[in-house]
Protein backbone atom coordinates (compact mmCIF):
# COMPACT_ATOMS: atom_id res chain seq x y z
CA UNK A 1 0.00 0.00 0.00
CA UNK A 2 1.37 3.66 -0.87
CA UNK A 3 0.62 6.36 2.20
CA UNK A 4 0.90 9.69 2.00
CA UNK A 5 1.81 11.20 4.98
CA UNK A 6 1.41 15.20 5.85
CA UNK A 7 2.81 17.24 8.86
CA UNK A 8 -0.08 20.20 8.46
CA UNK A 9 1.13 23.81 8.48
CA UNK A 10 0.72 27.06 6.70
CA UNK A 11 4.80 28.00 5.86
CA UNK A 12 5.98 24.64 5.54
CA UNK A 13 3.39 22.00 5.08
CA UNK A 14 5.92 18.41 4.91
CA UNK A 15 4.54 15.44 2.75
CA UNK A 16 5.89 12.16 2.85
CA UNK A 17 5.18 9.12 0.41
CA UNK A 18 5.60 5.46 1.20
CA UNK A 19 5.13 2.34 0.06
CA UNK A 20 4.90 -0.77 2.98
CA UNK A 21 2.84 -2.94 5.12
CA UNK A 22 2.34 -3.66 8.27
CA UNK A 23 5.44 -5.79 9.16
CA UNK A 24 7.35 -4.21 6.94
CA UNK A 25 10.08 -1.15 7.19
CA UNK A 26 8.89 0.39 3.66
CA UNK A 27 10.15 1.96 1.36
CA UNK A 28 10.22 6.02 0.56
CA UNK A 29 8.93 6.75 -3.13
CA UNK A 30 8.98 10.66 -2.61
CA UNK A 31 9.55 13.26 0.05
CA UNK A 32 9.58 17.21 0.35
CA UNK A 33 7.64 20.46 1.59
CA UNK A 34 4.84 22.81 0.11
CA UNK A 35 5.71 26.36 1.27
CA UNK A 36 3.63 29.16 1.14
CA UNK A 37 4.59 33.04 1.81
CA UNK A 38 3.84 34.48 4.94
CA UNK A 39 3.92 37.73 3.52
CA UNK A 40 0.56 36.92 1.11
CA UNK A 41 -3.08 37.16 1.72
CA UNK A 42 -4.36 34.37 3.82
CA UNK A 43 -6.19 32.96 0.72
CA UNK A 44 -3.80 32.87 -1.78
CA UNK A 45 -1.73 30.88 0.66
CA UNK A 46 -4.27 28.38 1.24
CA UNK A 47 -4.72 28.26 -3.13
CA UNK A 48 -1.15 27.87 -3.11
CA UNK A 49 -1.10 24.79 -0.58
CA UNK A 50 -4.26 23.22 -1.88
CA UNK A 51 -2.23 23.53 -5.84
CA UNK A 52 1.08 21.93 -3.98
CA UNK A 53 -0.44 19.07 -2.46
CA UNK A 54 -2.83 18.42 -5.61
CA UNK A 55 0.50 18.14 -7.05
CA UNK A 56 2.13 15.82 -4.95
CA UNK A 57 -0.94 13.40 -5.03
CA UNK A 58 -1.25 13.39 -8.10
CA UNK A 59 2.75 12.52 -9.35
CA UNK A 60 2.65 10.23 -6.32
CA UNK A 61 -1.40 8.50 -6.51
CA UNK A 62 -1.25 7.27 -3.04
CA UNK A 63 -3.74 4.92 -1.85
CA UNK A 64 -4.45 6.88 1.54
CA UNK A 65 -4.08 9.89 3.01
CA UNK A 66 -2.52 10.06 6.92
CA UNK A 67 -2.71 13.95 8.10
CA UNK A 68 -1.38 14.67 11.93
CA UNK A 69 -4.10 15.70 14.25
CA UNK A 70 -4.29 19.59 15.19
CA UNK A 71 -4.08 20.15 19.14
CA UNK A 72 -5.29 22.89 20.60
CA UNK A 73 -2.23 22.61 23.03
CA UNK A 74 0.06 23.62 20.12
CA UNK A 75 1.33 27.64 20.34
CA UNK A 76 -2.37 29.43 20.00
CA UNK A 77 -0.79 31.81 17.75
CA UNK A 78 0.05 29.28 15.07
CA UNK A 79 -3.10 26.76 15.55
CA UNK A 80 -5.20 28.71 13.31
CA UNK A 81 -3.29 28.60 10.52
CA UNK A 82 -2.29 24.67 10.89
CA UNK A 83 -5.42 23.90 11.30
CA UNK A 84 -6.60 25.84 8.13
CA UNK A 85 -3.55 24.16 6.38
CA UNK A 86 -4.81 20.76 7.69
CA UNK A 87 -8.34 20.97 6.51
CA UNK A 88 -7.12 21.95 3.27
CA UNK A 89 -5.33 18.23 3.18
CA UNK A 90 -8.11 16.48 4.46
CA UNK A 91 -10.19 17.99 1.16
CA UNK A 92 -7.97 17.29 -0.84
CA UNK A 93 -7.41 13.53 -0.10
CA UNK A 94 -11.29 13.10 0.26
CA UNK A 95 -11.87 15.28 -3.37
CA UNK A 96 -10.06 12.23 -4.86
CA UNK A 97 -11.95 9.45 -3.04
CA UNK A 98 -9.34 8.51 -1.10
CA UNK A 99 -9.15 7.35 2.20
CA UNK A 100 -8.24 9.73 4.81
CA UNK A 101 -6.89 9.39 9.03
CA UNK A 102 -5.65 11.41 10.99
CA UNK A 103 -3.00 10.70 14.23
CA UNK A 104 -1.96 11.96 17.24
CA UNK A 105 1.46 13.46 17.76
CA UNK A 106 2.00 10.72 20.33
CA UNK A 107 0.96 7.99 18.38
CA UNK A 108 2.65 8.77 15.41
CA UNK A 109 5.97 9.04 17.96
CA UNK A 110 4.91 5.94 19.51
CA UNK A 111 4.62 4.03 16.08
CA UNK A 112 8.02 5.01 14.90
CA UNK A 113 10.34 5.52 18.22
CA UNK A 114 8.19 3.48 20.80
CA UNK A 115 7.56 6.27 22.87
CA UNK A 116 4.78 8.61 22.84
CA UNK A 117 6.97 11.61 23.69
CA UNK A 118 10.12 11.22 21.83
CA UNK A 119 11.80 14.14 20.24
CA UNK A 120 12.16 15.68 16.80
CA UNK A 121 15.92 14.53 16.64
CA UNK A 122 14.62 11.01 17.54
CA UNK A 123 12.19 11.10 14.79
CA UNK A 124 14.11 11.94 12.35
CA UNK A 125 17.17 9.29 13.35
CA UNK A 126 13.81 6.51 13.35
CA UNK A 127 12.22 7.50 10.04
CA UNK A 128 16.07 7.79 8.74
CA UNK A 129 16.34 4.10 9.94
CA UNK A 130 13.12 2.48 8.90
CA UNK A 131 13.31 3.82 5.36
CA UNK A 132 16.96 3.05 4.91
CA UNK A 133 17.91 6.55 3.93
CA UNK A 134 21.81 7.46 3.25
CA UNK A 135 20.74 10.83 4.67
CA UNK A 136 18.36 12.23 7.45
CA UNK A 137 15.45 13.86 5.47
CA UNK A 138 15.52 17.75 6.03
CA UNK A 139 13.88 20.00 7.46
CA UNK A 140 12.09 18.65 10.54
CA UNK A 141 8.50 18.83 8.43
CA UNK A 142 9.70 16.44 5.78
CA UNK A 143 10.79 13.55 8.21
CA UNK A 144 7.52 13.95 10.20
CA UNK A 145 5.14 13.95 7.21
CA UNK A 146 7.04 10.28 6.54
CA UNK A 147 6.53 9.32 10.04
CA UNK A 148 3.01 9.84 9.85
CA UNK A 149 2.76 7.97 6.54
CA UNK A 150 4.66 4.87 8.23
CA UNK A 151 2.90 5.02 11.13
CA UNK A 152 -0.58 4.85 9.02
CA UNK A 153 1.20 1.59 7.43
CA UNK A 154 1.82 0.08 10.78
CA UNK A 155 -0.95 1.40 12.92
CA UNK A 156 -3.39 2.62 10.40
CA UNK A 157 -4.77 -1.18 8.82
CA UNK A 158 -7.91 -1.74 10.77
CA UNK A 159 -8.60 1.93 11.37
CA UNK A 160 -8.26 2.92 7.80
CA UNK A 161 -10.47 -0.23 6.72
CA UNK A 162 -13.23 1.03 9.19
CA UNK A 163 -12.88 4.69 8.21
CA UNK A 164 -13.45 3.89 4.65
CA UNK A 165 -16.41 1.38 5.24
CA UNK A 166 -18.38 4.10 7.19
CA UNK A 167 -17.29 6.86 4.95
CA UNK A 168 -18.69 4.79 1.86
CA UNK A 169 -21.64 4.04 3.74
CA UNK A 170 -22.67 7.71 4.23
CA UNK A 171 -21.85 8.36 1.13
CA UNK A 172 -24.81 5.94 -0.39
CA UNK B 1 -21.24 44.94 -5.85
CA UNK B 2 -22.40 41.46 -4.79
CA UNK B 3 -20.72 40.16 -1.41
CA UNK B 4 -21.61 36.56 -0.13
CA UNK B 5 -20.70 35.99 3.82
CA UNK B 6 -19.75 33.46 5.23
CA UNK B 7 -19.80 32.77 9.33
CA UNK B 8 -17.36 29.77 9.25
CA UNK B 9 -18.64 26.64 11.10
CA UNK B 10 -18.04 22.78 10.81
CA UNK B 11 -21.52 21.80 11.90
CA UNK B 12 -23.35 24.54 10.87
CA UNK B 13 -21.69 27.25 8.07
CA UNK B 14 -23.53 30.55 8.01
CA UNK B 15 -23.97 32.08 4.00
CA UNK B 16 -25.60 34.85 2.88
CA UNK B 17 -25.43 36.76 0.07
CA UNK B 18 -26.00 40.30 -0.34
CA UNK B 19 -25.97 43.18 -3.53
CA UNK B 20 -25.14 46.56 -2.29
CA UNK B 21 -22.42 49.43 -2.21
CA UNK B 22 -21.39 51.71 0.90
CA UNK B 23 -23.77 54.45 2.20
CA UNK B 24 -26.94 52.21 0.43
CA UNK B 25 -29.08 49.71 2.47
CA UNK B 26 -28.34 46.74 0.59
CA UNK B 27 -30.80 43.87 -0.59
CA UNK B 28 -30.54 39.89 0.51
CA UNK B 29 -30.21 37.36 -2.52
CA UNK B 30 -29.96 34.53 -0.57
CA UNK B 31 -29.00 33.02 3.02
CA UNK B 32 -28.62 29.86 4.42
CA UNK B 33 -26.57 27.33 6.75
CA UNK B 34 -24.44 24.50 5.01
CA UNK B 35 -24.37 21.83 7.83
CA UNK B 36 -22.60 18.68 8.34
CA UNK B 37 -23.41 15.91 10.46
CA UNK B 38 -21.23 15.78 13.19
CA UNK B 39 -21.04 12.35 13.24
CA UNK B 40 -19.70 11.37 9.87
CA UNK B 41 -15.81 11.31 9.69
CA UNK B 42 -14.21 14.72 9.13
CA UNK B 43 -12.81 14.48 5.87
CA UNK B 44 -16.19 13.97 4.85
CA UNK B 45 -17.71 16.57 6.61
CA UNK B 46 -15.02 19.09 4.89
CA UNK B 47 -15.78 17.76 1.36
CA UNK B 48 -19.64 18.16 2.21
CA UNK B 49 -19.01 21.47 3.36
CA UNK B 50 -16.66 22.25 0.24
CA UNK B 51 -19.59 21.05 -1.89
CA UNK B 52 -22.54 22.92 -0.20
CA UNK B 53 -19.82 26.38 -0.37
CA UNK B 54 -19.44 25.49 -4.33
CA UNK B 55 -22.72 24.96 -4.98
CA UNK B 56 -24.01 28.47 -2.88
CA UNK B 57 -21.13 30.38 -4.83
CA UNK B 58 -22.29 28.92 -7.72
CA UNK B 59 -26.04 29.61 -7.92
CA UNK B 60 -25.25 33.62 -6.18
CA UNK B 61 -22.43 34.51 -8.76
CA UNK B 62 -21.01 36.89 -5.77
CA UNK B 63 -18.10 39.22 -7.36
CA UNK B 64 -16.68 39.04 -3.46
CA UNK B 65 -16.28 36.72 -0.51
CA UNK B 66 -16.21 37.85 2.84
CA UNK B 67 -15.16 35.00 6.06
CA UNK B 68 -15.48 35.83 9.64
CA UNK B 69 -11.98 35.73 11.22
CA UNK B 70 -11.23 33.03 13.27
CA UNK B 71 -10.12 33.60 17.05
CA UNK B 72 -8.10 31.92 19.68
CA UNK B 73 -10.40 33.41 22.67
CA UNK B 74 -12.97 31.16 20.72
CA UNK B 75 -13.81 28.23 22.55
CA UNK B 76 -10.95 25.94 22.77
CA UNK B 77 -13.04 22.51 21.39
CA UNK B 78 -14.50 23.89 18.63
CA UNK B 79 -11.57 26.78 17.30
CA UNK B 80 -10.00 23.72 15.20
CA UNK B 81 -13.16 22.72 13.39
CA UNK B 82 -13.84 26.67 12.78
CA UNK B 83 -10.57 27.01 11.52
CA UNK B 84 -10.94 24.43 8.95
CA UNK B 85 -13.92 25.74 8.07
CA UNK B 86 -12.77 29.31 7.35
CA UNK B 87 -9.72 27.55 5.40
CA UNK B 88 -12.62 25.78 2.73
CA UNK B 89 -14.70 28.53 3.11
CA UNK B 90 -11.20 31.22 1.85
CA UNK B 91 -10.07 28.38 -0.55
CA UNK B 92 -13.01 28.04 -2.54
CA UNK B 93 -13.48 31.73 -2.88
CA UNK B 94 -9.96 32.12 -4.06
CA UNK B 95 -10.38 29.12 -6.58
CA UNK B 96 -12.84 31.15 -8.71
CA UNK B 97 -10.75 33.86 -8.76
CA UNK B 98 -12.53 35.84 -6.13
CA UNK B 99 -11.52 38.66 -4.21
CA UNK B 100 -11.18 37.35 -0.09
CA UNK B 101 -11.09 39.74 2.90
CA UNK B 102 -11.43 38.64 6.76
CA UNK B 103 -13.18 40.47 9.35
CA UNK B 104 -13.43 40.09 13.02
CA UNK B 105 -16.19 39.71 15.11
CA UNK B 106 -15.99 43.04 16.76
CA UNK B 107 -15.49 45.18 12.88
CA UNK B 108 -18.95 43.05 11.92
CA UNK B 109 -20.56 44.00 15.03
CA UNK B 110 -19.13 47.50 14.59
CA UNK B 111 -20.32 48.05 11.33
CA UNK B 112 -23.85 46.75 11.72
CA UNK B 113 -24.75 47.81 15.30
CA UNK B 114 -22.05 50.70 15.21
CA UNK B 115 -20.57 48.79 18.75
CA UNK B 116 -18.17 46.34 18.58
CA UNK B 117 -19.57 44.57 21.30
CA UNK B 118 -23.19 44.27 20.49
CA UNK B 119 -24.60 40.79 21.02
CA UNK B 120 -26.07 37.98 18.60
CA UNK B 121 -30.04 39.60 19.07
CA UNK B 122 -29.05 43.16 18.41
CA UNK B 123 -27.10 41.94 15.06
CA UNK B 124 -29.72 39.90 13.77
CA UNK B 125 -32.07 43.00 14.90
CA UNK B 126 -30.19 45.45 13.03
CA UNK B 127 -29.37 42.40 9.72
CA UNK B 128 -33.43 42.53 9.39
CA UNK B 129 -33.72 46.39 9.58
CA UNK B 130 -30.78 46.92 7.32
CA UNK B 131 -32.23 44.10 4.55
CA UNK B 132 -35.80 45.37 5.18
CA UNK B 133 -36.42 41.95 5.53
CA UNK B 134 -40.02 40.67 6.72
CA UNK B 135 -38.84 38.33 9.48
CA UNK B 136 -35.27 37.67 11.01
CA UNK B 137 -32.61 35.04 9.62
CA UNK B 138 -32.72 32.11 11.26
CA UNK B 139 -30.54 30.67 12.79
CA UNK B 140 -28.09 33.04 14.41
CA UNK B 141 -25.06 31.18 11.76
CA UNK B 142 -27.14 32.65 8.36
CA UNK B 143 -28.08 36.43 10.23
CA UNK B 144 -23.93 36.72 10.57
CA UNK B 145 -23.70 35.45 7.32
CA UNK B 146 -25.41 38.63 6.13
CA UNK B 147 -23.77 40.59 8.78
CA UNK B 148 -20.21 39.87 7.71
CA UNK B 149 -21.57 40.43 3.36
CA UNK B 150 -23.01 43.91 4.80
CA UNK B 151 -19.75 44.80 6.73
CA UNK B 152 -17.91 44.29 3.79
CA UNK B 153 -20.20 45.87 0.98
CA UNK B 154 -19.67 49.19 3.70
CA UNK B 155 -16.29 48.72 5.04
CA UNK B 156 -14.38 46.68 2.75
CA UNK B 157 -14.53 48.82 -0.55
CA UNK B 158 -11.13 50.21 0.26
CA UNK B 159 -9.60 47.15 1.99
CA UNK B 160 -10.65 44.72 -0.43
CA UNK B 161 -9.41 46.63 -3.43
CA UNK B 162 -5.95 47.01 -2.29
CA UNK B 163 -6.32 43.13 -1.28
CA UNK B 164 -6.93 42.08 -5.06
CA UNK B 165 -4.20 44.29 -5.97
CA UNK B 166 -1.43 42.86 -3.81
CA UNK B 167 -3.05 39.04 -5.17
CA UNK B 168 -2.82 39.98 -8.71
CA UNK B 169 0.50 41.27 -8.05
CA UNK B 170 1.32 38.38 -6.34
CA UNK B 171 0.10 35.98 -8.97
CA UNK B 172 2.07 37.74 -11.91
Amino acid sequence: MRVMGIDPGLTRCGVGVVDGRPGAPGTMVAVGVVRTDPEAPLADRLLALDDGLREFLADHQPEAVAVERVFSQHNVASVIGTAQASGIALLAGARLGLPTATYTPSEVKSAVCGNGTADKRQVTTMVTRILRLKEAPKPADAADALAIAICHLWRGGVKARIAAAVSKENNR
